[in-house]
């Protein structure tokens, strides 16, 4: 492996879909790569320190995803970021991901580092949903009446809560989209408005 | 204590709240408690049978706080509702069960019998608001074109996600209900919403 800090992120992931948050040690990390333990330590000094690091990059690659989020009008980007948010991938990786995430959620009120990082996590995908909203606004697509800042937090609360259901008692991320969709059609969307073609 | 059934469920409220789930044990709850460690597994022969004792003991107090609320119209009953879920306690307890229920939340996908206790709670909220959505339509307080299936789960999710954000970003309470009550009063009573489609 070229980079070893990118391999041992890349470990952790797995480890924490394998093992969860709280069973995740520097060892089970090792495991799942081809690096020992000494090689990780002299890398990241302590489990949190590299678990910072970890949430970084997962930082990283969601505001990636949140930028690259495309549509040719506002609506059609709006609901673009609704499927990133709220599409079911039955696949255990992701599901063992999301749940590890809720643990980590869990955490935040014990450790202040994390929760920096989740609120810079959720920050980025209130802006962008608030931004959206705003040009579709401007653009006469949403309701004037719209407050962007207030529709954003909802739909924010919304992904957060669909998120949460999926983990606890498997309520289908479809079925949260429907719904979400729903009231986007029919609260920011202006009557007088085209169609959705997306 | 009269009743070292209740006394226990009680102290594994307080030792819940003070330590969290990954770090509850029977000793911590007969530390809270006037009862022993021995007492306690006279009555529940593990934690885990305790817990669920917990959990469906937490789920008769929260059904009967759902029966309870009350208002003249559906629309003050579904305002009711939200104010239940959705108002700040800036008291610790609270927080930290709200963390230590998230904590739980985690746990589901690993422990069948929790996510059947988890899905008895959001079950009992679905009903709920989707009873007290269909007795608005009824009335006509609310839009014939509301589902009150749709609109009662995407008011479930919206109740979850700002407990999710209340724990971890701490985004508050009043928020999240100000947003709800938003979609409401524009989407669900505002007579000139469009028709849903489901």
């Amino acid at each position: 492996m070229d980079d070893p800090e990118q391999a041992i992120l890349e470990a952790t992931y797995r480890a924490l879909c394998e093992h969860g948050y709280a069973e995740l040690t520097v060892q089970r990390i090792a495991d799942e790569s081809d690096l020992s333990k000494a090689t990780i330590h002299y890398h990241y000094d302590s489990k949190n320190r590299l678990f910072m690091r970890f949430l970084e990059y997962l930082y990283e690659r969601y505001s990636d995803r949140l930028d690259d989020v495309s549509g040719g009008t506002a609506r059609d980007r709006l609901d673009a970021l609704l499927t990133m948010e709220l599409t079911d991938a039955e696949t255990d990786p992701d599901i063992n991901f999301q749940t590890a995430m809720l643990e980590v959620r869990a955490q935040a009120p014990y450790d202040e580092d994390i929760r920096e990082m989740l609120n810079a996590f959720d920050e980025a995908l209130v802006s962008r949903l608030r931004e959206t909203i705003a040009d579709g606004v401007d653009a006469g697509e949403f309701d004037d009446g719209v407050e962007p800042g207030m529709a954003a937090d909802h739909l924010a609360t919304t992904i957060r809560g669909a998120h949460t259901r999926h983990v606890a008692v498997r309520h289908p991320l479809d079925r949260s989209y429907e719904t979400a969709r729903t009231y986007v059609e029919t609260y920011l969307v202006d009557g007088s408005a085209p169609e959705v073609t997306a």
